[in-house]
């Protein structure tokens, strides 16, 4: 039967989609390991279909799906070029069909919901989660519940509210929204598929699986990922481990963790050597999708980075703005702050070590630009005016 | 050898990409089909890797690629359930790179370029084309320029312009700038690689063996397509015309090429039995991507869509928003005006018309919401406040 398991106190508890926390030490839950036999079914259309067996769900439901996954691995060539690194690559998530990687964990989730015969699921979210959920729920035919904190951009609140959820931009504290979201949801019968929801990080390790293929079946030896709550690196080092189970892979990738250093509660415990994380005071940032300074799965993060010989890096946003203009310019990639802080963390990182030639950096881009665009004005875009008849005068002058 | 060729004169030319049209009837040219071998390389990784036989290139250079195509083709069973319709199908181009299938040809024509040893591109374009061109001309290492209209938006200049392209907003006529821009190509070597130009058109085809394979290797019976310049419909119908040619399929789907009312140049001709179209006054319509009055594609369209036995039809601004609204709230597809366009042609003729019980239809979604969240103030996206205290109360008043 199914569980959740506390990877501190390394007990199990019956599922609870409604409140999946520790009852002793309060940390988040995740879904325990099976040992069913796996193997991957790369024939399969789906990307959840070829990872079915190890994801904890029973079948996959194609009218569920979005056809979220299966997203490029782009060679960076000329930032590897540049910068003398070994070989580079980015995992686009922009690809997914809301433009994040939220998605991933959505379509579990949302199966999950499915199977529980429930009619209404949620979430609490600074942009990327809202749109994902509320789409997956309208494809589902579910009913959504969408809470966003209330200086949330206009075209964040856009890119949510066209597919028709419940929305409220609420007033308060995020942390205290992010809990009291568990009580409306189990009083209502509303199933908040949150940041760390157990069955959405169960998701994101579909793109862990992904990179070791696209990779021919090899790990890459660095994995450098945005946290925010933490989710989405517990469920990419989760996909790493399960390879290392199976048998496929010796070693698990080094994961590096980018924060914003302007809300960097966990790269600051991680350099005071913390095992515990305290909350970040006023949290400033422009990369916003990650600007959370009391991250539900800040501890369970340390603990696995630390265990996994990883490490949890701040980057200023001048560093994340360059990133991200790069990424545009030379890759033409064009992603949102909080994905770029993968670059600049690793550019920093490349001044204090080195890498091995082999060693192959993959990071993973995990949101789009075209969300952030509100953010742009810190840009100088050089669009200049012309006529018609003076325009081949211009481009002269451009060329000369 | 490689040649240009004009579907009305019948003739062949020598390849020009600085000018790819008739010497004779000023029409646009495209590429003469080869008497090559060919055959699908579905083991390969990229999408255009798999079709490289049915593309003309003679070889595919990965680190060109931003991994464009293979985007889900996506079941719309609530839409059918709705309106009685047979088995109804979304080809989700919104997956691609930077959010639109112009990336298809983009790569295509790159790749032409790299081939003729270019090291300038450019395009003109009411946004999405700008932002593809501007992106792969950032991966390869070639200088852009991307001409738009000076009442482009904010955010379509900013997702083009964040590539770092050599960007000009130009006054006056869009037909004139089209023609003046293939001028200013020739002068000083760039290749504008535009609406219709015969690579570009090349690699839409892709989207078409997708599609194909995507539903078991047979053809749908119906294929709805937004119609601008033309070049995309062009290419989808030449990709079926090589699966009959090649003998796996028995029929071409029938085509309906779908404009806005508000600038619907071809949807009049058609209408008209005429087999040229005539410029289109004072075009209003919020579907901007498709808005051009003056297609330079359109006699081509009008030509091969009647041989096709296909249509093209007119919708209007309100049916185009409520098809918008459906796709997102029902489907969760967001996308933009101008690809909602096909669920409102498709709406507007099942009332004239019935299917049969097994024709397969597909709507070719060709760009994001995210790029036209300008155009949404249109909507009344529901966003409620509320306090942290009193948001239980307020999520129960919904539910009652």
């Amino acid at each position: 039967m199914e569980h959740f398991e506390c990877l501190f106190c390394r007990k199990k508890y019956p599922v609870d989609v409604f409140h999946p926390f520790c009852p002793s030490c309060s940390e988040p839950l995740l879904v325990a390991r099976s040992r069913r036999p796996r193997a991957f079914h790369l024939e399969k259309e789906l990307a959840i279909e070829k990872c079915l067996d190890f994801l904890p769900l029973p079948e996959i439901v194609p009218h569920l799906s979005l056809g979220e996954g299966q997203t490029p691995l782009i060679r960076l060539s000329r930032t590897m070029k540049k910068f003398g690194l070994p070989p580079l690559y980015a995992k686009n998530e922009t690809a997914n069909p809301t433009a994040s990687f939220k998605d991933r964990g959505t379509v579990v989730a949302v199966h999950k919901a499915i199977s529980l015969g429930l009619k209404k699921i949620g979430t609490v979210s600074t942009g990327n989660m809202a749109g994902s959920t509320a789409a997956y729920a309208a494809k589902a035919g579910l009913r959504s519940f969408v809470f966003v904190k209330e200086d949330t951009s206009r075209e964040k609140i856009f890119s949510a509210g066209i597919y028709g959820p419940v929305l409220f931009t609420v007033r308060g504290d995020y942390g205290r929204l992010f809990r009291q979201s568990f009580e409306i949801g189990k009083k209502f019968g509303i199933y908040f598929m949150n940041s760390v929801d157990p069955y959405r990080i169960e998701g994101y390790k579909v793109t862990g699986y992904e990179t070791f293929f696209q990779l021919g079946s090899r790990p890459p030896r660095y994995i450098f990922v945005p946290v925010s709550a933490g989710g989405h690196l517990i469920g990419l080092l989760r996909a790493f481990q399960d390879l290392t189970s199976e048998g496929l892979i010796k070693k698990c990738p080094t994961f590096v963790g980018v924060q914003a250093r302007g809300c960097s509660p966990l790269a600051r415990a991680f350099r005071q050597k913390k095992a515990t994380f305290s909350r970040f005071s006023n949290p400033k940032t422009i990369a916003h999708a990650i600007s959370n300074p009391n991250p539900p799965g800040g501890n369970i993060v340390l603990k696995i980075v630390r265990e996994n010989g990883g490490m949890i890096l701040g980057v200023s946003d001048t560093e994340i703005l360059k990133a991200q203009r790069w990424l545009a310019e030379q890759e033409g990639i064009f992603c949102d702050p909080a994905s770029a802080t993968t670059l600049a963390g690793l550019l920093q990182l490349s001044k204090k070590m080195s890498f091995g030639a082999r060693d192959q950096i993959v990071l993973v881009i995990t949101g789009s630009g075209l969300k952030t665009l509100d953010d742009m004005d810190t840009f100088k875009v050089n669009a200049q005016e012309s006529s018609l008849e003076s325009l081949a005068n211009k481009i002269e002058t451009v060329l000369s």
